[in-house]
């Protein structure tokens, strides 16, 4: 009696969650100290002290009905309004109160543009590798899933391919930079190319092709990287943000849409997507923690705890003699399986308490994701283990 | 570029939702203390004070990675354990944490539930007068709305009705008691006639009907009347909760949904509803919030206000003329417009500063709905208001 769609996901449920359990499983078994989950992107380094501070000063100085009441279903405009306001002064773009939707998240901020823009048979485009999630967003509105497959030197978008799969039912492509799960970020050079072509394709096909730009990694960028701001660079633009990484919010569902008013029919989709927030059951956004960002503009959390995982974990696996590339941005890891079966080499790293998600699915296999956004002690402490399982493969 | 679903929608934009911006030109206009608007459900008690000060003491407490961080979709388990624990003292039933699914929102539950049994075509009754947003939630899964008229004596479920428009299509049907707009409650009997009906045709159709009970009013009921426990009367039935009421907290959307062990395949069931939680966009529900709960399960906001408006307003309402049942629960007053075109009435009260919502959009044209969760002083003030717009009709 469960539907259709629903069968299937239940039957194939997400292989990040199945590991999350299986390493609660292992934990009991060997103690927590002994197995070494690299599986979730669940934030390490803690919210910065300031939410704390700004949550104990908006309980004590406003109205609870206000505080925890309705407000409009994009969200308290105050707070739009210094979201924008602090966007502007940081990428030098010009938005207001009305073009952020505050959101549930950036999970339910995809979610609300996609039913706003997607008839079904419409397709959607995403590089691999993508975080798997976009499939089942995508399907929520019936469309279709397209794949530019990984170019395996650069991990940047194959762009010819990219080309070559436009067509008349194209209707947007996501883009996730700094990426989960390879850490790259995509370059002003790149994003100029990928315009270029989103416009030549948008005229050739009579419709326009909006970039969605995924950013919950936006911060969390090292070695002074910069990722570019996408909608000074094309207009049919959509940013989706949380508040999940650069405050270690997640479970709070936290974040906003950009729709800027430049975009086609900037209005109309302004409301649509207002509406969409509303009827998927989102509603709002979380009141109180809404009224807490504007506290926390211009802080973010202490990126070196994750700078210095990366380092340490980069060292210790390219010493091992695994491939990966060194990550700018983001708290993953993106590493070559030594077999060409990377499920099949995540099961022999669980024998040594090494947790890591097949990138299979992330529409990359042969390639393991390892999230580093774990105790240091922790990485310290793997070294070991990581030794034992190369020794299986190269010495 | 809009899709054709969310078209419709920005056109016919929720005639809640207009009021509420026509409120606020009002407002501008004339003068906060000069309009009178019944139009919004937005809870006028404040939130009990045990809230602020378990939020105070959970951030002293926790630690900031936990609090804020991701858990299961289904929320936390010491929480949804302790939330069971609560509803079976209170209730007789027999339910434990993975029963529970911690969601955001009952808007959110009710997606949940309706996307994890809906295939496209599958009908879903409900009974008018009722909330117009049920009809986009089914829409979301390309399901079916069947509307069951109201019985205008006592605005409970017209079964004979709902017998006869029973089919193989029949998916679920939808009830909401407390009921939003009327405030009427179903009594036991009612629910067993309900049942008895529900378990026959279920027989003869050859798959369930399911029964979701939509239930964020439980709490706000007067005179002491009593709100049956529905899954004590039918296996195949899901509870959606929310504390928006209860606990005057809607702006942070916090429920859950109850998925009974005794509903056919219930294990599948809670998995399916677990993940659409998770990719409708939602993830799980804010974590804070969820952690506040369980000190907040034996206690509610204060009805005295509410149960005070209520009887005044009504007594003014009858005094004037108009035509209305005494509701039992909630916070909303169902008055027979004194002409056919309830929508031409509001445009008539409007002259007056009075703000209804017209009962058109519940499926029962010729009422409007009175929200009486407003500031006391406010209906006190509207007295001549009232009167004012009697006298265009009754005298």
């Amino acid at each position: 009696m469960i539907s259709d769609k629903m069968k299937d996901l239940v039957k194939n449920n997400s292989v990040i969650r199945e590991m999350f359990e299986e390493g609660k499983k292992l934990q009991k078994l060997y103690g927590k100290e002994n197995v070494f989950d690299f599986s979730l992107g669940n934030p390490s380094v803690p919210a910065p002290k300031k939410v704390k501070e700004a949550i104990i000063k908006i309980l004590e100085n406003e109205d609870p009905c206000f505080l925890h009441g309705y407000m409009s279903n994009s969200g308290f405009e105050d707070v739009r309004e210094k979201i924008a306001e602090s966007i502007n002064r940081k990428f030098g773009t010009n938005f207001s109160a009305k073009n952020l939707i505050m959101t549930v998240g950036a999970a339910s901020g995809l979610n609300i543009v996609l039913k706003s823009i997607i008839n079904p048979g419409d397709e959607v485009i995403n590089f691999a590798p993508y975080f798997s999630e976009y499939n089942n967003y995508i399907k929520n509105y019936d469309g279709i899933v397209t794949v530019v497959s990984a170019n395996l030197e650069t991990f940047e978008p194959n762009l010819e391919e990219f080309k070559n799969k436009i067509n008349s039912k194209t209707k947007a492509v996501i883009i996730n930079t700094p990426n989960n799960p390879t850490g790259v970020i995509y370059s002003e050079e790149l994003i100029k190319k990928l315009v270029k072509i989103l416009e030549e394709k948008s005229s050739q096909i009579g419709h326009p092709i909006y970039l969605i730009s995924d950013e919950p990694y936006r911060e969390l960028v090292y070695d002074g990287a910069i990722v570019p701001y996408v909608t000074k660079y094309y207009k049919n633009t959509f940013v989706v943000y949380s508040y999940s990484k650069s405050l270690s919010l997640p479970g709070e569902r936290i974040g906003y849409v950009i729709v800027p008013d430049e975009l086609d029919d900037s209005n109309e989709m302004i409301e649509a997507i207002t509406i969409a927030n509303r009827i998927i059951g989102c509603v709002n956004a979380p009141s109180l923690i809404q009224r807490v960002i504007p506290y926390c503009l211009d802080i973010q959390i202490d990126l070196k705890e994750y700078d210095t995982n990366r380092k340490l974990l980069y060292k210790i696996l390219t010493e091992c003699g695994f491939e990966c590339i060194k990550p700018q941005g983001a708290f993953y890891l993106f590493v070559k399986s030594p077999i060409p079966d990377e499920k099949e080499f995540c099961k022999t790293a669980k024998k040594y308490h090494l947790l890591f998600v097949p990138c299979s699915s992330f529409a990359c296999p042969g390639y393991v994701r390892i999230a580093y956004c774990v105790p240091h002690t922790m990485i310290q402490r793997s070294e070991d283990a990581f030794r034992k399982l190369a020794k299986e493969y190269f010495y």
